[in-house]
């Protein structure tokens, strides 16, 4: 019998447009999946490279007209995968002609955005929403989350998370990245985003107050552009003479309290020389601890306090043994046999497509109210370090 | 104008036709190549699981016919994923019929089947020829081999090579990996293959001598399967309650010479219980040298004994900067957004691709020729074991 | 021609006496000194283990009169090495006697106290101070220290301090530790010390402002010991029926700015489960970096960011190497014939002892103005924390 | 009362005459002992440095005549630091005058001497003897062989050593060490002979046969110095314009068989460019795994295969914990104070003084017999090596 088809459009053909279309190219080469996913339409802006996208990953329609694409009956899921500041017009209208929605992190540019998605996710009753925080869907992130969820670290005290990066250097041009209006901010909703959803997926707990942050841009103005925007790093990209401001963060850090007693920790940053993604992560509980690390996401850091004391240490897990159970990695390669980056990306596709056949994903998926969680956290941790001040999360709504 | 189409035909559809499928899949949404690979067709002995293979991975064509493949005319190149014991025939009848050929590694699953095919590849003067040693194409292993190709390492005095895996305890059943009719040999032939192909490809030399060896079975008899074969760790065979004997070694362990005048140790396990998959250089020259454990495979260490002392240490290179130079990680992702197991699979598919394309590929490809020095190595090792004594390579024709 | 000797008295005889006492023993065996030191006379409270202690280390007298000791006309340089609380009346005492005065650290429990040590040491003018923040001279402390001296990390913008152990568990009993009328204060004064003074010194920056601040005590009561006090762990202690209430933290964290510019973050517990020891530092700079772990002593990391990016990464220095200009190592051993803990004390015995010599230490020494400045960032992380808000450093005076 | 005193006589005032007079003058500080250590005299060959040499370290006398301190009646112990070559006539002087011996490794420069002495220290039946294998008291190490012997690693399939240094490149001169008239080898006697005994010592097994060995000098010819001789790096000491032959090994590498059905590969270098003094042993067993490198001295890696799958891994154990068992840093300082190099030296003083004081020592200590299968596998690797044969240990008298 013939699967029901997942009929997928993705809009913006960047970074992330290449992370989706590869998870959606190979995630039922690997996975088996209730559903059949189709690459129906790609929706970007630029025609041309748009045709050579499509080409290349085997979409089978593009268009430069997303609205249609939300539009259109045959699409089933919407996939937002363009900056910050055009998520929730994209999101809301998908939502509102009645299609599943999964979009890029964070979950918006600003806080009535990001609640208006909220709203509209909750009017939209037959709709699921996902958000590509692709990091739980690391191995080593769903494992530490099973651990901490199955009781192993015990009352937590101490969460200290950092999402450290090095490209932001003084030499590096006045990229989109580095511009309020199309970012939103900088290196806090491209990277603290990520942790603070790591932080209470892995502790299941709830983020109570911002203590105390620190918003702060090091390098003030940057070599223009040509042409506003580019990828990443933006070598190639032609220079003008002049300088243009930078309205965004480079660094943003802050301390928490968590609803459960623990105390917390933040800090991303573009200018930790010699981070090139160390997207970080400890938890200590008073039966053991975790540490993550990025640039080792194949690794999980564990220590069992429980355990005769004279064997006791961190254990160095190597997350990649299905036949051990660890999460997503029997779908893969034999035992450290590695996987990558972009794992994530297919792992989360599998579990989305899971849920949408009617299945349950390996861990839980964030949807728009859970992503709302993160952006209130963001959001506090603006207003802290503007007004100078501890800010409840319970004041915001 | 269109691109050329280069028709694959691959032979086996078990763990090594999963990692070459995937390759083909993928080469051309990450490489910029001179020619198109086709998906043509996929021969395996088995109808049924055929089937399934050749939808989940888009193969066009699927057949249990291998010879006809070899002697299709749409066919360009055949990819033999097959166990040793097979490469001879299926490669040369292929190479006979013109075909560009691939094949697994170890070249042969003996030295006769090894020289044989060789003979024919020097034979069929149009054919390319390939082995998957594709741990070359590991973006660190590339650098390494750079990196004492332009003299950093200055004279080399010593190199370590171990691949040491923990999957074969007393609980594992007799695989088809721990029969000789069927492997050839144990992780000899699986394991010390890649680090002996490794070593004489970052330092560039070649072994001269095999000074003393130690081929080695530490469990005698294994549980017998209902079916003979099964996947690497076969947890889910059924088990006979007869016990079979294991014709392999566990491991193999060998000291060597090379022709510039450097010291080798190689040592091959399947009971280093701990160790997954850790595939370990160390090449040490007088002017610095390179560590290289493939359980952290997107790292290499670097030590520099030329600048100042007081600074000096090991350096662990994050071999994932394509703006910086790093081998292949230039069509992937941003730094330190890290890559896996079969990404040296597809970089190799790129390379092999660009070859037949007329370009030249980003580090050395080994052909049958250059399969062939390894496999030497392979046989005087064991011939060394069982004759107590050493072997010089020079001995062996 | 004999050397002008330099007697020395101690008080205190607990965990501190008995490293100090191995700093006196082991110095001149070491280094070559412009003084000889002479174990003169240890005092402390009990004089049947301070009997022992006296005969255990070779101390020439032993009393349990500290004040006659710093009237002691024979003796030349006083030790403090007791409880916070006491520090202030012994130190004036000994610097109002005209010796010169070897502070535990932190400088005193309280900020008052601290400033009346620092003005008996302005007025004492003949007289040294030092403190002992022994991490300052540990060999790769040290070493980093001089790397940002010299200019290698350029314009700083992080520094990232932790101070993290796991021994005051809920089953640790109410030592002296835990009291606040002995201690002043738990892992902030104990362990957030040491890291104020270490960033102060490898950065040469002063803290400007603590932005925000956790101050936290997460086990409320702890079981009542028979005698209050006891050393670290107490494992021997006999435990009464009753809890008595921890007054102190286990844990602190704030932010704060750097006059430099830079950002920076701290945290002390001792709750941190699977951290023993570990005494962390992290300093960005525009052009590198460097990081340290205590639980590693012998090792720094160095990033060097202006060298060519294809062996750009992490550098580990085994900082063991006096040949090459490391550091107080060339007193030792061989290379990579690690040292340990105590030797940070020895280093700084042979700095001060070097210094009233007349001769200059390896790297700056903290005196009692100096280790003013630490304190008054105690005070501030401790203010911002109970007054909810940021505090500049400049408004404590 | 009182404590037995035992006078110690030190021959050797170099490297290790600092070592071992560290060793006892810190040994009753640290221990509690059943005996007095008395550092009673020294004696060397340069009466003007050794005057120094003694007053530094606190010895009561000294001498240029070794042998009228063998036989004086005040000495209880004869501690034996001088080179290789003169081992068997100083240790058996002593032993015939009734003297307990310890004496440095390896045992003897040649076979016939380290017969000689076990020889001599058989017929002296009330002399305790001992040998100077410090790494056996590394309490990583020691914990290493508890782990062992408690049945925790079940059959023992592979040992894996290598001891590997970089100070021999070819600007080193020609020290004593690289003159095999005093130092009979050189990286194997210096290197090879450590990580043999702590092999035997970890594992409780012996070798049976070498089955294949590479003896190898990379740099033929050295400077020459103006005096033979000279410390480790002799950077200070003046060249002469001509350069002297090489006698001893720069490297060994062998391959062996243990008793028990292990196998085995040992190496020593001195030209590792990068390895300071990589003492590193690895041992796997059915049931579990160690791993440990000097460099990282305070840490042992233990991988426990019987647990839950799910967490298994390679897990750090930081050795400085005395209160969960960990043997001698109960002596030392709190967890994670870390000890070094020289404590190696301590524990053994202390193990042999408890011995001699009529108690047991914390781990097996190694006495002349006990060294001299050490030494036969030294004998057999170079025998091998230069008779290009394997070589049984049963073989060797």
């Amino acid at each position: 019998m013939a699967k029901k088809k997942i009929n997928i459009a993705l809009i913006g053909s960047k970074f992330m447009g290449r992370t989706h279309s590869n998870a959606y190219l190979k995630v039922n080469k690997f996975f088996d999946l209730p559903v059949e996913p189709v690459m129906h339409t790609i929706a970007a802006r630029d025609p041309k490279d748009l045709k050579k996208f499509s080409a290349r990953w085997g979409w089978e329609n593009w268009t430069t007209a997303w609205k249609e694409v939300c539009q259109n009956p045959e699409i089933d899921l919407v996939d937002v995968g363009t900056p910050n500041h055009v998520h929730a017009e994209q999101a809301i209208e998908a939502l509102e002609a009645g299609k599943h929605v999964v979009c890029e992190k964070p979950l918006a540019g600003t806080l009535d955005d990001a609640r208006a998605m909220v709203k509209a996710a909750k009017k939209a009753r037959k709709c699921q929403t996902f958000v590509w925080y692709n990091y739980r869907r690391c191995p080593a992130v769903a494992l530490a989350h099973q651990l901490v969820k199955s009781g192993k670290l015990g009352r937590i005290y101490h969460v200290r998370a950092a999402y450290l990066q090095d490209w932001g250097g003084p030499d590096t041009p006045l990229l989109w990245r580095f511009q309020s209006k199309f970012a939103g901010s900088g290196a806090h909703g491209d990277l603290n985003a990520h942790i603070i959803d790591m932080a209470r997926f892995v502790t299941g707990d709830e983020i109570s107050e911002v203590v105390g942050s620190i918003e702060q841009t090091f390098i003030k103005e940057r070599d223009l552009l040509e042409e506003a925007g580019g990828e990443i790093r933006g070598k190639g990209a032609k220079r003008r003479k002049t300088k243009g401001k930078s309205t965004v963060d480079d660094a943003v850090l802050f301390l928490t309290r968590f609803k459960g007693g623990a105390v917390g920790s933040f800090e991303a940053s573009r200018l930790s020389t010699g981070d090139k993604n160390r997207n970080r992560l400890e938890v200590h509980g008073e039966k053991g601890a975790i540490r993550f690390d990025f640039e080792r996401m194949n690794e999980l850091e564990w220590y069992d306090a429980t355990t005769d004391g004279k064997c006791q240490g961190w254990t160095t897990i190597n997350v990649t043994r299905g036949d051990d159970g660890h999460p997503y990695v029997g779908s893969w390669w034999p035992q450290s046999h590695l996987i990558g980056y972009e794992h994530g990306f297919i792992n989360q596709a599998s579990d989305m497509l899971k849920v949408l056949g009617g299945r349950k994903p390996e861990v839980a998926l964030p949807d728009f109210a859970d992503a709302f969680e993160t952006q209130k956290v963001l959001h506090a941790a603006i207003e802290s370090a503007r007004n100078r001040c501890p800010i409840k999360l319970s004041q915001i709504k």
